[in-house]
């Protein structure tokens, strides 16, 4: 078919040079203190960011993510035509009142944890095929914001079993066009929603395995690439009770997913931090992706690499009405020029 | 630029012969015997829809019309490439549910109201752009879940005032397809969040209508089309305070909109029909056009229309913050074959 931009039924294929053309992240304090130190553009000294709330304080954390990348990019506002976010919170507000301040033609995006990745499809999209010249894509979590709305009062301190999360609070956000520096993004590979019947809102990391697993395996089959053929294959939020569910999935269909298969839940905080299981929430695989992974391509420590983003799309109402957890999981693969490599 | 589909910042051009392949509406009892009764493929005896709960039937009414969209398109669930939805609970579960059962590769959107012509812009460029060969955009609302999630108990039966909006119970799907037959989808003008300080949750009109004017500005500033373009230019639920709002700053700003302009959320419902200044709710839009609009279209009626959805980005919790509502509108251009005009 002519003009065709993909392969298989869900793996995009960008024809044009899209890229990371500038990105941010912007972490809480507990992240700015974890394994990834150092590598955020802002570390706030508390979750209320100067606001006098929560809520306030993740979407100012969201703002100066998209401020940030846009100064980065040398970039205005104006110049930018499009902004794809989406957040945790309930009628996605984060993104929503960040785009009231920003002024970018606004298209929201809902997939919980997997809307970083998410967001970044549609934004390649978008410039590839010609509706945008640049566009913003971004997501922000909080770990108070999360804990109040899916969870119990904040303040109240229930206890968790050691299969639970730790929402990551934080802020990432990307800069798409075409260029001719910066990580190229070559593949998007959209997932389709499994549910495997589980139940547990406390261990969301079993429940997304076979999302990211099979997303995965639909992107080896649509482009003909193996595990050998990326530095490093990251997943979101599986942390680690859904990690290594996810790569025996793998090894059962064949793949061998080797030591370079990692997630980014457990990248982030240091084993000192009481952080259950690991990471999670969106900011988790955005604020590792966009303030960690790019740079190390740009240092040349890797060539090519594959971001899962899972996503639990569950809410406190499906969860008390007995439904199971439907999952979802988005890839992009990320590539550095060899030109680029050896500079 | 090589390959650019869009004019202006925010109006997306569709190069292809992008269109309807086939649409389908879902409404509850009241929508079945309002202005519109016999435009429906399906209309619900009660709102429960078989289902013990409000939200397991507005889950039905969206996987209904997406499964009657697909029969009258003459396809199968596996030829569909992307499935673009949201609505208005929290965490966008009846679309995540709904793509659990269609196992289409799934993209959630979140724009409120809005979200009837995001999901079908998004659909159009992805199509047009080559990403997929068929996408489904769908969108639902319900009126006791709305009601429970955004403002007392169903049961309570709480007084509205009389600017207060009636949300709509059902679901509307387009399937979006290149082709030479069916209304074809030519431009899309993206919205950016206007805010003007309204906080009022039960004058939503008031607070969307300077969205759906900008919008609408927008995309005649773009296109160069004015008012005489259009057959039909028509809101998604501003209803009886907020579309002659809209009609206001048009005029204010030169358009003369004339009689032609009009609003889904005021053609759905009878007069005898308490529903306070109208319809509102992601179907409201979505049923009006898919089951009523896109028909007319087919019967010579109308050659060309706009329809124009509008959001209101609020949640309970920003308005307990004493937030203002930000608010949007995206407007999607229909047009048919003079060809198939004659038919």
């Amino acid at each position: 078919m002519p003009g065709q931009r993909r392969i298989g039924r869900s793996t995009w294929v960008f024809q044009n040079d899209v890229r990371i053309i500038a990105n941010a992240a912007v972490a809480g304090p507990m992240e700015g203190e974890g394994k990834l130190a150092g590598s955020f553009d802002l570390v706030y000294g508390d979750l209320y960011a100067g606001q006098d709330t929560w809520e306030k304080a993740e979407r100012k954390m969201l703002e100066d993510a998209v401020e940030t990348a846009i100064q980065k990019a040398k970039l205005t506002r104006r110049e930018i035509d499009v902004y794809l976010a989406g957040d945790l919170l309930n009628q996605n507000i984060s993104a929503s009142f960040s785009a009231k301040k920003s002024q970018i033609p606004f298209l929201g995006v809902s997939g919980a944890c997997s809307t970083s990745m998410l967001s970044l499809s549609l934004a390649a999209a978008l410039v590839d095929g010609g509706y945008a010249g640049y566009a913003v894509a971004g997501v922000s979590s909080h770990n108070c914001t999360a804990e109040k709305q899916f969870r119990y009062p904040t303040e109240y301190g229930g206890q968790k079993p050691d299969t639970a999360q730790w929402t990551v609070s934080g802020a990432g956000v990307a800069i798409v066009g075409m260029g001719r520096q910066g990580p190229k993004i070559c593949y998007a590979t959209i997932g389709t929603v499994m549910d495997l019947g589980i139940k547990n809102p406390f261990d969301m990391g079993s429940a997304m395995a076979p999302a990211a697993a099979k997303t995965i395996q639909t992107h080896f089959e649509d482009t003909g690439r193996t595990p050998e053929d990326y530095d490093l294959i990251v997943t979101g939020d599986l942390a680690s009770v859904g990690h290594p569910i996810a790569r025996e999935l793998l090894e059962s269909e064949g793949y061998h997913m080797g030591e370079h298969f990692q997630d980014c839940g457990l990248m982030l905080y240091s084993a000192e931090q009481e952080t259950f299981a690991g990471g999670s929430g969106c900011a988790c695989s955005a604020i590792v992706t966009y303030g960690h992974l790019l740079k190390q391509m740009a240092q040349g420590r890797y060539q090519r690499i594959l971001v899962i983003a899972t996503g639990a799309l569950l809410s406190t109402l499906s969860y008390q009405q007995g439904e199971a957890i439907p999952c979802i999981a988005h890839a992009v693969s990320f590539e550095m020029n060899d030109k680029e490599k050896g500079r």
